[in-house]
């Protein structure tokens, strides 16, 4: 358990709750996955085929930054940063499968992920 | 595989975006939480410690309810419904677990969920 703690935010003591705090929307999740299939870069998350808006992108990399799921780091002497997920991101992968298995369960031409899909590891 | 298929409102087919067109929000998967833990009338959800305003608890059963996720049946010959989950419903547990174990993973004082919780089975 990290010294994250339980914040007054949250709205209450369940795990579940707490997680969809921090994950509980259309897009967080679908950062994490492009994050786990070894994405880093702005313009590569923002060629995903859910189209998500640049500004929801910039919110969602922010705020999945200040949470402690992303390592912002800069790229070279320019100002832009690569987006690397921490071991805390990485966790999320069973979550990301559950998710997965059950969209191709209970809907109907939904690709099936690739067995290389989401085993891509953390950067140290 | 159901036949319910993937639809024009789908952002894409991923499998992954394509729950989180239907889960994806903070409130959603605290219903199927409950529901998993056998609350059934609406005044039981109510009491969840996250206090669901009305207006979205009305929401989300209504669309959970559309998606095929709950069967809503009348109760006796009042206007009442108990809101039951169907077996897509019930197959979201290991994703609920998943998140669970995250979340206390990753958050100081939330609490592990009873050996017992979210095993109660779909009704026929």
């Amino acid at each position: 358990m990290s010294d994250r703690s339980h914040t007054a935010q949250s709205r209450s003591e369940c795990p579940v709750a707490t997680a969809l705090d921090v994950l509980g929307d259309k897009w967080t999740l679908l950062v994490i996955r492009d994050l786990l299939d070894g994405r880093r870069r702005f313009s590569e998350f923002e060629r995903s085929p859910e189209g998500i808006p640049t500004n929801i992108l910039s919110d969602r990399l922010k705020k999945l930054t200040e949470a402690g799921l992303i390592e912002a780091r800069p790229r070279g002497t320019t100002t832009r940063f690569d987006y690397v997920p921490t071991d805390a991101a990485v966790a999320l992968r069973p979550t990301l499968l559950a998710l997965a298995a059950w969209g191709n369960d209970h809907f109907a031409d939904t690709w099936t992920p690739p067995a290389t899909w989401l085993e891509q590891s953390a950067e140290s």
